[in-house]
């Protein structure tokens, strides 16, 4: 893999025409700032992941304009920043996305997220999450959107060393293979002529 | 069941925050004035969704605001208006939308929409179209977006008398009343105390 | 409602072909006998969903002949009996399973079950358990197989007084209303003639 | 990628325990003769593929043992030998299955298969057919069942050249390639000791 990187302070936050022509795959974490992400670099992303591009949400990404946009809901839920263990279970065991993973992650201090998490039904479900004052969560979630495939993954705040985990870091390496381009034929739209006589 | 309508040229479109509250189903078609549609009714439509109002959108309701913004994709398709046959095929039959309705329903006239339909996977295909040309279409597809529910129904071009179809009937009755709405606990979202000491 | 019991003594299990034919939906329960059931009977109780009889499975229903068939997996999962806290979180809040329910249903003691779990994914997730233990659960899964709903639903030791729960009760009552059988046109399989010029 | 064959007549159908250990996926066609295929190895087939290993099943094989069994319903469906056109449309092109497809496959000579189609409902429907007679089907169906990938895909009548069609050999390697095992952690199912303090 080549990885590279894109702030918000960058012109266009990093994220022009050509750098997202050439990514497969765009990983998103942000938090306190997701309104100062330019609209047009939304609308641009967007078009990006329904041609195919695949996208990583980070934890508090959820909330992020690239995330909901595409979702269709407000991505809303509850949550605690109390210093508590998190458990993570694989749900789908045979999935890419699961590939070398312990039947659990355990983590030790995180952020709590609980449901009900406003998103779309996930299309496969990986991941749930136990957490130490007595919620759960939905944390490993997989959509198709247009050509691209879409990964929220839950863990990931800024407080705890959550990505220095070795089985956080394979989750994300994992989804990041999956969530790669596979392209068919490109769409096309619009007036079209009869294959067979009518 | 009680029906009113609303339309583009009144206040609001007629869908004022009163209108909606009382509304359990809206049943949407739009064709070539969508552009004309207010976003700020378009928002309050899709709160009202997300908080339990069905929405049953039907033909060219497809590149609607309101469905475009649920569903995060483009909702882009091939069309032609070549005066042909359509016959839509039933492939879950057993499901509510499919009630009382025939192995398939013909319409000798209708618009042609192809595949590749640009819309999330449907969490439930009901409909298969068949056409003359030589296409298929996903026509029937079920979505539950927060608490709400949706469905896209394809046929209905203006120039067709479709809608004075039996079984065209009973499908918009039957998703009228599978997406009525069957609330459970409003969503509590926001910072919140454990449940169990930590 | 009107509801009826049938038993494991009774003969043919008390699910004759008559029985089978005036029922709209059948609630499952066994643990330890699930070997005693009859093939024949299986299959019949089979044919049944197919053709739109709901079936609700209960706990340890899970390793039932019929629930194991109609899903194609072991559904095998883990398991304790400790006495233990459960808690069942809503994921589906809009869902008609979940219709009535608070966020959450809270049980003082009960057997628990942990993921894996060797399911089919459900088709819509509406349940999932947290542990005192530490573990989590699928606990309200959906089905269609043939013209039939079926519903898990987890919790119901032998040894705790969890149906005597109010919103134990209320996700049982729900589940029958929604597995209630609307039914569409019987399939016909088979050799078949063209609609069209071939 | 290695290939090699088993038929029926071989001593245990060649589907020897050593032989499925060492296979990534299967694929499986048949059609007069499944009664044929002996209890005790459909039994091993799908104990392979809930632990892992992947199965691509062909046209006729809708009604093998190894398919009923997996999917849990009848997996009937209606027929007709014709000689006609049919034409697959991808409707999920950025699929891992449809990579390197054109918008449909025509293939000018095959059987027909016609909704409904006894199946679950498909976790991914990557093609749906068009008949020259007026039928359509859903003719590439994705599955997850343990830890193993299922791919059902229609084309393939003894009678038609449909197997030297090149896209339909991009298909069926696809198809492979996608469902080959990514092992996650091995289930362990049974009795087990809490996490944490109860």
């Amino acid at each position: 893999m080549q990885t590279r990187t894109a702030t918000l302070d960058e012109p266009e936050h990093g994220l022009t025409e050509a750098v997202l022509a050439q990514s497969d795959v765009l990983i998103w974490w942000g938090h306190k700032a997701h309104h100062e992400v330019s609209d047009e670099v939304v609308q641009r992303v967007q078009q990006r992941v329904l041609a195919g591009m695949g996208l990583v949400v980070l934890h508090s990404g959820h909330f992020s304009k690239i995330f909901t946009r595409l979702m269709g809901t407000s991505c809303n839920l509850s949550w605690r920043v109390a210093n508590e263990k998190e458990r993570l279970w694989v749900v789908a065991p045979g999935h890419p996305i699961a590939e070398g993973l312990n039947a659990s992650i355990e983590l030790s201090h995180e952020e709590m997220y609980s449901e009900p998490f406003d998103i779309p039904p996930p299309e496969t479900l990986v991941l749930i999450s136990w957490f130490q004052g007595g919620e759960v969560f939905r944390s490993g979630c997989c959509y198709q959107r247009g050509q691209g495939r879409i990964f929220y993954f839950r863990p990931g705040h800024e407080a705890y060393p959550t990505y220095h985990n070795a089985q956080v870091q394979r989750v994300i390496a994992n989804a990041v293979r999956w969530a790669a381009p596979t392209p068919g034929a490109p769409p096309v739209f619009g007036r079209t002529q009869p294959l067979e006589q009518i």
